[in-house]
């Protein structure tokens, strides 16, 4: 639009480029920029690029960190012998957020998707093995998404260490907490029914 | 929060205090930019520094421009006997979307608002009355917003040009093309009866 000048434009064009910002929000977001102060825009743009440039995976979990190994397989507190396997480095925040896990992780980086193209040979699922030979895991809790790739991927690692003596679980599903029976989905339901627990 | 890697926490912190960003979305955003290519980072944080290096006040009209005079004062085909008097910089970009107006602009930066300490020589009126002096001006439009405080800068200027033989006319009020009468408020109805035309 040559409504606006350019490098108003241009910024317009950036912000709606990210997800869930559309071009009224853009504008909006341009023009707020515009009215901060120096110092609040220098801070936010050197931050998108401090980020990408300090953040990098830890060599062992593969989860997102600025140091390695990152700070939760450098914590000598944590139970080792319990490994948490997630697809993305948002399911460790959101385990860790619980305040109740206190093992180790391992992020996969994907689900096992043949319709994508994605094989288990293009997750970190290598990087898995490697770690269950030279560590002393004894559990390991498949926490994919209950997605049908989720489902595959946890599938596919639980035969994978069929062979070995390492115990496989994977997190319960059913009724979320605060969550209305009567507008519970017919899968959830049928999972909760079926995991149900004596009290 | 310690569960984010500093960098990604800061970053998050960043975009959170953009309008009507929450924490959640800051960090939906957050994510998306460090799994963005390094180039679209770079270009979206370099758009944010360039916009508010480039972007200035046009010297004749107050809107934000990059060139000085703005492309709209500089555009010779522009009729220069009639001004439009609104209070942002958005505005003019709304008034030019109707491609219906062909004259100038001049942007308050504001409206006079006495419970905000905000009063006449807080705006851009001075200029106003300088460039009414200097240039042909014929007829000033009086687009300020239909809030208290437009109304009253309307009023003001109105008052101010009154000794002079410049036309100064106000937009109309009335029901928004597509509204629905059921819904109008009772203010915006009674401007519309009052403000009726002969079809």
């Amino acid at each position: 639009m040559s409504t606006f000048p350019r490098p108003v434009a241009q910024l317009i064009e950036e912000l709606s480029r990210l997800p869930g910002i559309g071009s009224k929000s853009a504008q909006r977001l341009a023009f707020h920029l515009l009215n901060v102060t120096e110092d609040d825009a220098v801070r936010l743009s050197e931050s998108i690029l401090e980020a990408r440039r300090k953040i990098k995976y830890c060599s062992k979990c593969f989860n997102m960190t600025d140091v390695d190994p990152c700070v939760i397989c450098a914590n000598a507190k944590r139970d080792n012998k319990l490994i948490c396997i997630v697809e993305s480095p948002k399911d460790v925040i959101a385990m860790e957020r619980t305040k109740e896990y206190n093992g180790l992780y391992h992020v996969l980086h994907g689900a096992i998707s043949p319709i994508d193209g994605v094989g288990p040979e293009d997750i970190r699922l290598r990087e898995l093995l490697i770690r269950l030979q030279s560590e002393p895991v004894e559990e390991v809790i498949l926490a994919t998404n209950p997605t049908i790739e989720g489902e595959a991927t946890a599938m596919y690692i639980s035969k994978l260490l069929s062979a070995t003596d390492i115990l496989v679980t994977r997190l319960a599903h059913g009724i979320p907490v605060g969550g209305d029976i009567e507008f519970a989905d017919e899968v959830t339901l049928a999972k909760a029914l079926s995991g149900r627990r004596k009290l």
